[in-house]
């Protein structure tokens, strides 16, 4: 299943995105997306019967649903934890060694924006850079797991993350990353969680990002030095993961940081589009914090 | 005020501690201690006045409020960040230069405990270690904070943090310092949030800290080497802060990392307590993950 969140920031209205590219209301079945829903498995398996026969009503009665804003497909998002470096490009073209475990670090949830919402570059920001990647949807409590299998069924779905970076601040402030990670909008995500059911392979995905219509990323997550799986296993002995929480799973080679000098870095007005396979397409515009 | 937060995880009531050392019920004001009251000075207001005035009911009516748990004094808390290295005697003991700006990271909000939850030593931690800290609370949404003063009028109030740490997480493997700063449990707060009305000078305050009834951290808040104004502006510029969120303005020397080999990181079985003057005590018993 495609499910999503549309309305305004805030006060997003649960949605299904059937075959036929319809819009559908779950309000009968959920308040929202979010990690209660997905936690539960009786209501996805008759949200998916009732998709399967064809029940489910429009959203917007009759109305005409387009031009609805999308916001990010998961509501209550309790934490963002990213994984740094886990392209082999995207770590040869930062100079770094390729991480012998998961680097870890993490987003707050109030910088995740719908796909298409503007981002904001930072007062002050010279280098924000983009970074398209594959982010994993935990629909299971998720403690101390042992094994890849048990990993995965504790994914509710994957997504689309664009994990907007402010190198400057990220690098050269002192400290962590988490510096230049969290600035406002710098997460958007979306445009739809697909369920795992419907994601054989999360290794198999191609990611492209774009420019201003120029191609900037086109990466594979079979070139992931640690595969979501392993990822998954790696950060609940770490912390718990919850229904809800998201997992960034690294992005390829083609960011800014990788470029020649002068380093194309992104300034407002430029527009940033970005997918994966199967999993949808964003597009942001950037305007001035 | 003295704010606070009483009964079973998840569903604390919200309280008041008078004068007299009696719970008084804020359920007639509030559904909860959390950024929305702290936002809403009116209501804060009306609570202060009723105080006052000796009129809040205490807490389980006629009934023994005592044995009742104290949870987190602030609900729904969006994010916890942290400010490292920010005393010169514990930069010192970490052998590590005084940071020329604020350190940060995070800590993810499903990290925070009551002041006496037990903290869980993560499975195969080796070097589960303590921090007593000043923890301060957003009251208004900040963005880009120019002065102190307009800094200090975003702080809704203090309460003690205990920023547990796991040193090898932290440190030896690889990446960030998130991986070690956010194993479950690993942020007892409260046990109140004190209105930053009642606390004049946050640069005029004792921490303290005891494991098993041993003194192991004394600090000063004047020996931070980036005050509290100064965080909360800092901090604005890199994200925007929200009510209800926690800054932990880090620790005075005297944690386990800190002390000579063999170093006496925490175990199952240990008991650790700690105190800011004025915002009251914690004590956490150790135990297994």
């Amino acid at each position: 299943m495609k499910l999503l969140r549309v309305g305004p920031p805030g006060a997003e209205r649960p949605a299904l995105l059937d075959g036929d590219g319809t819009l559908r209301d779950l309000s009968a079945f959920t308040d929202d997306v979010d990690g209660t829903l997905l936690s539960d498995a009786a209501t996805l398996d008759l949200i998916r019967a009732a998709a399967g026969a064809g029940v489910l009503p429009p959203l917007g009665g009759t109305g005409d649903p387009t031009g609805l804003r999308v916001g990010p497909p998961v509501g209550r998002i309790g934490k963002v934890v990213c994984i740094g470096l886990n392209y082999h490009g995207h770590a040869a073209e930062t100079g770094q060694a390729v991480p012998t475990e998961p680097v870890v670090f993490l987003k707050a949830a109030d910088t995740v924006v719908g796909p298409d919402d503007t981002v904001l570059v930072p007062r002050g920001s010279v280098k924000t850079d983009w970074e398209v990647e594959l982010a994993v949807v935990i629909g299971r409590t998720a403690r101390y797991l042992e094994t890849d299998e048990e990993a995965l069924a504790h994914v509710a779905g994957y997504a689309v993350a664009h994990d907007v970076s402010e190198r400057e601040f990220q690098i050269e402030r002192g400290g962590t990353w988490d510096k230049g990670k969290n600035c406002e909008t710098f997460n958007p995500l979306g445009p739809w969680l697909v369920t795992a059911d419907e994601v054989p392979d999360p290794q198999d995905l191609t990611l492209r990002l774009w420019v201003n219509g120029e191609p900037r990323q086109e990466g594979h997550t079979s070139d992931q030095i640690f595969p979501v799986a392993e990822v998954v296993r790696y950060v609940s002995r770490f912390m718990t993961l919850y229904p809800g929480d998201v997992i960034n799973t690294g992005t390829p080679a083609g960011v800014a940081m990788g470029q020649p000098e002068p380093k194309p870095y992104l300034r407002p007005g430029d527009v940033v589009e970005l997918e994966v396979e199967g999993l949808g397409r964003q597009r942001q515009e950037l305007k001035g914090a």
